[in-house]
C-alpha cells in the first residue's frame, strides 16, 4: 500500500515521512516540496535515512501510485489540493486547518481566506481517534486537528460528557516548543530572542479557539466558550496544556479518575496518571502518547487537568498516522511509539 | 554606611552581594557562608569580582559593623538569627519567608516549622514597595517578598483595589525559571531532566499560596482564595505569570489600562506595556522591572494580566535592595537597573 | 531470543531497554536495577512504553533465560558481573570500561581500582564493528567503546590505516551533550550552573585518552599520543569532536574523500559527508549513525575530520546492539535507525 | 562629554547602548538606525531603560554635539561614515571590520568589497587595550577587534612575545554563542535548527583568520599561520577558544603561568586562572572580562591555552568602551563590570 506525502519539508511533513519510513504496513511513494523539488529529502533533512527525491506536485500521478495521500500545506493552499485529491477518489488526510471547521464562516473569520470547498466540509471528519474513532474508519477526507486542540480536547473531554464541569468559565493556558510555529524564519523564533525567554501571544484569539469551542460545544451540547492563552517556550518539541475548570458540585477524587480511565480504556496512547502526579513534556516528545495529570480541590470547586504531548507527533504527524491506520483497517498502534 | 549578607552563597544570596558591590550609597561589609566559610566568593561565583572573604556567622562583629543586614537563609534557619538582629537594635531584611505570613498558625501548616519568634510577626513589614513603602521607610524588620507573589500581586491589586474583580475564580498560571529551585542538588533540576522538558508543580498546593491570599485579601477587605498553579521551565532566570479573572460587569479598555497607569504612577519599577503588549521574559532579566500586559475580553467577562520579572532580581535580591533603599532614606532607584 | 540488561536505569542502561523492546530479533528478559528493583522502569523512566519490572541482580536466572547479556554498570562495579556471565557461558557485552583497555596496568593507573578479571582481557573484543566486525561476530564477550573513542576512533581510522597523516601532533577538541555525564547529581551538571554555560573538563588527562591511544596506536603499528580536550555544552545528546592532523604529504581533496569512502564502504552507519559539508548535531541524535566532515588544507600540511554523532545511541547503547546483532547473526543494522 | 553610537539596533550597537546608558563619565548623544528610525529604542530592546529615539544618520548633527563617535555598522557599510567623521576630526570607534586589516588586498580578498579609505588605514589602531593601550589613548581611529580575534589574541600573546611557542602548527577551536551570529535571520540560527544541536562553520576559511594572522605576526616578527575552526554553539552569549600550540622547549609550569601574570600585569580585565582551573562561560558572561587557563604536556611538547570572554562585551562593546574610556583619558574600567 503505498501513502504520499504532499508538502514534506516543513516540520510536520518531515516528521510525517519520518514515521512513514519506518512504518510496517505502507511504502511511501510520492513527497513534494514546492522550494526544494529535485533534491533528496536527506539533503534537507540528513537525519531522514532515505534516498526519496522531492517532486513538484502532480495530482495525476500521486492519485494513480497511491491509496491515500497526506496533505501537509499551509492553511488555505491545502484546500484545493485536498479537492482534486477527493474528485479522484483518494483517501485525503489533511494537515492543514482547511477542513477542520464546520462551518465556513468561522473559517474565513480567522484564516482570513475564502473557503472554495466547503461542499466538503461535511464529509470531512475531525481526525480525533479517541473520540471519532469508528467515523475515521469510514472516512474519505480527514481533517488532522491541531497541536493545542488535540492537547485540550482529550484533558476535557471526559469532563463535559460525564457533565462533570460547568461549561462556562473554562481557561486554558498552553505552553508550546518552538517547533509549533513553524520553519518560516521569524524575529521572535530568531534563536537569540527566545532562547532564555518565554512570552504568551495571540492573547487577544488565537486560531486554534474556534476549533476547541467546536468540538467542545458538540459534546456538551450547547456553545461552549473558552479563554486560551499559549505561550512560547525556549525547547524544541512539547505542548502542556494546563486546563482550569469549574466543578458542577463536589466530586470523589476516585470517581473523577475512574470517569477519566473509562473513557480512555481503548485509547492506546492516552495515559491517566495516577493521583498526585502530573506531566513532564520530556516523557511524551517522539512518542506519539498524551499524559494527563489531574487535580481536584472541592473547596474552590475547581478542577485542573494538565495534558502534554509533542506536537509534532500525537499534536501532528503521529495522529495523522493514527488517522491513517485507522482508515486503512491497520493496527492503530501501527509504526508509532 | 555598611551593611552585610548573612547567606551569601546561595543564588539569591549571590545576586544580593553582585547588585551591593556595584551599589553607590553602601559598603558591603560581612558576607557570610556555611559552606565556604574562609574562601573569597569570588572562588564560589566567580563572575563576582570582588577579594570579600566568606565567614562563619559572628552575629556580634556584624552587628557592631553594619547598618543593615540582609538574611538569606533557609526558610526555618532564618527566624532565630533574625530575631537576634532585631535584639540588638539592627534594621533587617529578611530574604526567607519566616516573617511574611502574619499568622503563626498557617506559617507552621505550610512550613512544617514551629515558628519561634512570634512576636516579631506584627513588627515586620511586608516588602512590596509598590504597596507597603511608606511602612517600609520606617521598619525596622522587612520580610522580603517571594518571586511569585511579588508578580501576582504586582498584577493583580490595582484590580483588587478599584473593584475590578470578582473575589471568586481567580487563576494564576506561573512559569519559573530554575534559578528559582535554589542551587540545591535534585534530579528534576539535574540539567537533562528539566532541558528540553517543562512540568507544573506543587500542582495540589505551593508554600506562596498563603502568602498571596493574605496579601491579596488585605487588599480586598475580606478572604480572598486563589487557584495557583506553578511550572518550572527550561531557562535560568525569569517568571510569567499569567492571571485569569472575572470582570465584575463591562469595562472600557481604556479605563483598565488607566486604573493601572495610576497605580503605579509612582512605581519606578513598573512598566504597564501597551494594548495589546504582552511581556517576553527576556525583556526584564539581569533588571528590577515588572513588566505587566494587559488583555480583556467582556464577552466572556474575562480579565488576563500578565506580569513578569527577574525571579532573583525583582523577585527577590533587587527588590531587598530597593527596600533597603527606602529604610536608608536613599534613592529608590539606586544601585539597581 | 531473550537478552537482559544488568544496569538498566542509568541514561545508557534505559536507552538500551528502549532500543531493544523495538528490536525485531530479540525479547527483552530481565532488567536489573539496585536503586530502583521492584518498581516498573516506566515508573523511572516514563517514555519508556512496558510493564517490565526492575529486578535484583540474580545471575542464575539471567544466564538460564538469556543468550545474551548487556551490562550497563559503573566502572570497576562491572568486572566481577562480567566475570560470572562469561563463566556461564554467556554472550556479554559490556558497556563499562573494565574490558577496553588490553594492559591491566594502564586501566588501574587511570580507573584507580584493581582489575580482578584480567584473565578476560584478552578473550575481549573491542566493540567497534567498524573495524572489528569480523571478530565480534565470534565473540563471547565485547568490550562496548567509549563515546568519545567511537567518535574519534571512526574520523581517524583511514587516515592512519592508510598513512595519511604523522602520528605526532594529533589533536582532538571535543563537545559532548550533557546527557555523557550521566545521571548522577554534580554541581556542574546542575541546570543553571550549565545552562548557558559551556567549559572545558579534564584537560589534564581524561581517561577516554588511553583507549583512543591504544585503538590508534594498533592500527598504526607504533605508539601513538593524542592531546585531547572534551567540553560539555549545554544540550541533551550528541557529541562533535573536530580532529586536527598533520598530512605527511599533499594529497588531493578527491583521493581522500576516495579512502574514506572506501573504507566505510561496507558500514552502514558511517556518513561521510561531501566536500564542504560538515555535521551538525541534530542530524544525528536519536540515530546511530556518525556523521563526518572532512577539510583538507595543503599549504598548511592540516587536515581537520569532524565527527559526529549521538552519545547514548552510536556513543554506547545503539552501538551495543550493533554489536548484538553481529554475535546473534543477524542484520547489523536490525532495530536501528 | 557626549559620544553617539551609528547602528545602535544591532546586537552590539544595542549593548553599547547599555553600557553607555549606565557610563558615569559620557552622555549618550545620538543613536541612529536605518529600519527603526523615529521609534524609541527601548520599542526594539525594551530591556533598554531609556527614552532615547533613533535617529536618521545625519552626520553634521552626530559630529557637532559628539566628542566621538561609535560606529556599529555591517562590514563595508562603515568605512564611508567613518572616513567622513574622520575627515570632521571626530574621535571614531569603528565596531566593523574595515579598519582591522592593515593590507587592503587582504581585506578585499575576505571581505568581497573595494576598500575606498586606504588612507585611514596608516592610522587606525587596533583596539586590543592589553596591547596597544598607549597607542589607543593617543588614537584618533579605532579599530575595535572582532570577538574570536580578541579571545585568541589575548590567550597566544603572552606565548609568543616570550617565544615559547613555534610559529608553526598553532590550531585555535573556537566555540560561540548564537548572537555572535547577528540579528539577522537565517536557518541556521532559527531556533530548532541550532537548539540542541551545534556545528562547525566555515571550517574551510573564516574572516577572522587574516585579523589574527596580520597580529600574531606582528608580535612574533615573522609570518605566523594557523588553523581556525568555529562552532556555534546553542547558548545566547560567550565565546570559549581552546588554543593548541607546541613548546619549543620544555618549560616549567611555574614559569608559564608567571610569563602570563607579568604580561597582564596591569590589565584589570584579563583574569590568569591557577594551574588546574578553566574557564567556564557562565563566569564572564554580562562581565568586559577574559579569563585564561593554561594546561602543559611537556612529553608531547604541547600548551593548551583555553580563553573564554562575553562575545558582545569583551568581544565587541564593552571593548569599545574600554577603548573610549583610554581615548577620552578616563580611568580604563569606567562603566564596565
Amino acid at each position: 500500500m503505498k501513502v504520499s506525502v504532499i508538502g514534506a519539508t516543513g516540520y510536520t511533513g518531515a516528521e510525517l515521512v519520518k514515521i512513514l519510513l519506518g512504518h510496517p504496513g505502507v511504502e511511501l511513494g510520492s513527497i513534494t516540496s514546492q522550494s526544494f523539488a529535485g533534491k533528496k529529502i536527506s539533503e534537507v533533512y540528513p537525519y531522514l535515512d532515505t534516498d526519496l527525491i522531492l517532486e513538484e506536485i502532480d495530482l495525476d500521478r500521486i492519485s494513480s501510485e497511491s491509496i491515500l495521500v497526506f496533505v501537509a500545506l499551509p492553511h488555505s493552499a491545502s484546500m484545493e489540493v485536498v479537492g482534486k485529491l477527493c474528485s479522484k477518489g483518494k483517501k485525503v488526510i489533511d494537515l492543514s486547518a482547511d477542513f477542520r471547521l464546520t462551518d465556513p464562516g468561522i473559517y474565513e473569520k480567522w484564516y482570513k481566506a475564502t473557503h472554495t470547498r466547503k461542499e466538503l466540509l461535511k464529509e470531512a471528519v475531525y481526525g480525533l481517534p479517541e473520540i471519532y474513532g469508528e467515523r475515521i474508519r469510514g472516512a474519505s477526507l480527514v481533517a488532522n486537528p491541531g497541536c493545542y486542540p488535540t492537547s485540550i480536547i482529550l484533558a476535557l473531554a471526559p469532563l463535559i460528557q460525564n457533565e462533570i464541569i460547568e461549561e462556562e468559565g473554562i481557561i486554558i493556558d498552553a505552553k508550546s516548543g518552538v517547533s509549533g510555529a513553524g520553519r518560516k524564519l521569524t524575529l521572535n523564533t530568531h534563536y537569540p530572542e527566545i532562547n532564555e525567554s518565554l512570552y504568551p501571544y495571540q492573547v487577544e484569539g488565537h486560531r486554534h479557539i474556534p476549533e476547541m469551542e467546536q468540538e467542545l460545544s458538540k459534546m456538551a451540547g450547547k456553545k461552549i466558550n473558552i479563554t486560551f492563552v499559549p505561550h512560547l517556550v525556549p525547547l524544541n518539541r512539547g505542548i502542556i496544556s494546563t486546563c482550569y475548570a469549574t466543578l458542577r458540585s463536589s466530586f470523589k477524587k476516585e470517581d473523577i479518575f475512574a470517569f477519566y480511565k473509562d473513557f480512555y480504556e481503548d485509547a492506546p496512547f492516552v495515559q491517566i496518571l495516577s493521583p498526585g502526579e502530573f506531566p513532564h513534556i520530556k516523557d511524551v516528545i517522539y512518542s506519539n502518547r498524551c499524559r494527563i495529570g489531574i487535580a481536584i480541590n472541592n473547596d474552590l470547586r475547581r478542577i485542573i487537568v494538565i495534558s502534554s504531548l509533542d506536537n509534532l507527533v500525537k499534536g501532528a504527524s503521529g495522529q495523522a498516522v493514527q488517522n491513517m491506520n485507522l482508515m486503512l483497517g491497520l493496527d492503530e498502534k501501527m509504526g508509532l511509539l
